[in-house]
Order: structure tokens, then sequence, then C-alpha cells
């Protein structure tokens, strides 16, 4: 006898992030039990999205066109180019703040022992774009890691190179924390970028 | 220009118990940047779930055969019926007890006002089963709730008149709790149960 599909359906379920034995059992009995119609629907997207989403070749964010609809929105500002390290940011991005321009998504941050290189990272891409000399402002939205720091060391130095101008996202204490618990990194920084009230 | 497809797949994977906007994003970009094959496995053996697994003749619980495993293993002991409320509660107590019985899953609690009669709990195919005269003891596991309890009575009194004991599982303090923090209900279900040490 085959293993027991609910078995296998519990197990597949833990293919998800935050998805522990438990969970996956709750998800697979919620779903047989009171919710097959969204059940099917789900698994039927889910098969779809897997083959037809693939990477935009202008900024490489996820996309189902060659060209996605950010980079072929006319009404986006071209002078304007936001890096991020993934096509999850640019999501964040869009739905948090009023940014109008373009994003170029490099999938990851300089990490030389990891084998990953300005060539892993599209810099190539990235710095054909900045000959185009549309661009004319980079704005570094990359994780404040210390591998993070390199890469935007590295992207202020091209953009440069194109006599771009780079600059990156405040760093500070975050809106609602609270200055006592913020940790003495965040906090030297938002001393050092204070400004005019 | 339809809706993208990553959109449609984040409000999709909604339909998962406890998953809110933010974790379904994090959920699809996880499937989509680190695990497509885990994505397609899941989507697939999902839509076989939802179309291939239905219920046990015998027990009710869920399964893909006619007659469910438990109840077509010749080791298990058909003296003893175990009545719980939902498919899930098989799959706990297979996993945590060596019970060697067998099941009768209702699928929901007596509630008159919300239309749920002996009939929608197949109590019609319970008393039917006691009346084989195979069994010898009937435990109910029904939730402790005022509408599990009157279950458990109407059970009780079905399994008396087919002249077969009913037990109901203990209900006191939880392995590891404290007893200054159990309500005090529980409290009082654990002295009326006391027994010799």
């Amino acid at each position: 006898m085959s293993r027991p599909l609910l078995g296998v359906l519990i197990e597949a379920l833990r293919c998800l992030p935050g998805v522990g034995p438990k969970s996956a059992q709750r998800m697979a009995f919620h779903l047989l039990e009171r919710d097959r119609e969204g059940g099917r629907r789900l698994a039927r997207v889910m098969a779809e999205a897997m083959d037809k989403i693939g990477r935009c070749r202008r900024c490489r964010t996820l996309s189902e066109q060659g060209d996605c609809a950010l980079c072929t929105n006319p009404e986006r500002n071209v002078g304007l180019l936001c890096v991020v390290e993934n096509p999850s940011e640019v999501m964040a991005i869009e739905q948090a703040t009023d940014y109008r321009g373009l994003y170029f998504v490099l999938g990851g941050r300089l990490s030389p022992l990891d084998g990953i290189g300005p060539r892993e990272l599209g810099l190539e891409e990235f710095a054909a774009r900045l000959a185009e000399g549309e661009v004319r402002e980079v704005i570094l939205a990359v994780n404040p890691t210390v591998e993070g720091a390199a890469t935007v060391h590295y992207l202020a130095e091209l953009a440069r190179h194109h006599g771009v101008r780079a600059t990156r996202i405040a760093q500070g204490v975050p809106v609602g924390g609270e200055i006592e618990y913020v940790d003495s990194g965040t906090l030297r920084h938002a001393f050092t970028g204070r400004h005019d009230v």
C-alpha cells in the first residue's frame, strides 16, 4: 500500500516558511474539512505561478512578462533607480512609500566567500543601465548589514564612475520605536544622521 | 491587463489557517525565489488530496479508501470504540497514546440551534455499530465544552441502551501544567476525579 495522501500533503505543506509539523497538520485538516474549494484554487494558482513567473529582463524582479509592469509603466520616473536585494523589497517599498522611480534587484549582496560577486548580482547590466544616461540618482536600499555596506560601497563607486548621484536610505530609530530599547549601532546612526526640525 | 499572478498567489495562500497578508507574501516569495520545486510538488499533492480524500464509510474519518486503514487493520481491537469530534483528533490520539481500538468521528457536536442533530453526527450509523454487538466499550473523547457535555450524555444513553459500557477520558490538570494557573473548572474536575497513588 502506498503512503496515505493525507500524510504526503502534511509533509508537502512544510515547504512553506514558518510551517512546522503541527501547523502543517492544522492546514491540511482545515482545507480538507472546511475549504476544499480554496485548496483546489490555491493548488491551481500555485502550479501556474511556479511555471509562469520569471524575472524582468530589465530590473530582475519577479514578473510574468519579459519586462515587468513597473519597468514598462510610462508614468514612472526613469531618472530615479532604487537598488534592492530582493523582489519582496520592491513590494514593501511600493506598499509603504510614494516612490515613483524604477528599481534594480540584485538578488543578494556581495559575498565573495559564498561565490557571490558582481556578476551574480547583475552589476554588468546595472552598469550598462547607468551608461544609458537616463538615470540621475541611484537610491541604495540595500539591507544595512556588513556585506550590505560593502555592496553599497561598490555600487556607489560604480555610480560615481558614471557621474550619477548615489544616495542611501536613512538609518535611525524606527517610527514608534522606543529610544531606550534601540540597539547602540542604530542609535549612533540616528545621532550622526540628525537634521534640523 | 489581467491581475498579476503574484498577487493572485498571495491572495490564494490566505485560505490557509493562520496566514495573514504578511505571511502570505513571505510564503509566495519564498516559493518563487528559493523553492519552486517544493511549490510545484505542494500544488500537485494539494490538488490530488482535495479530489481523492473522502470519508471512511465505517468510522467517517478522512480516507482515500472507502474503508480507512484503521478500520481495515485486523490488529486493532474491535471491542473498543473511541468517539471523537474531528479526524484531527484521531491523528492526535494515534500519535500520543497506545490506544489500539477503533474510532468513530462525529464531525461536530450536538447543537440544535445550529441545526446539528443526531442525524448530522451520524448517530444512526453509530447505533447500528453498537447493535452489531462487537463493541464492548465506548470511549467518549469529545471536547469538554457545554455542547460536548450534552453530546457525551446523549452518546452514553445510546450506549446504555445497547448494553455497552461508556467511559469518558479524564479531565484534570494538564501534564507539566502549574496548579496555580489552571482554571477553576479544571481544578474542580481534578479533585473530583482524584484516585489512589
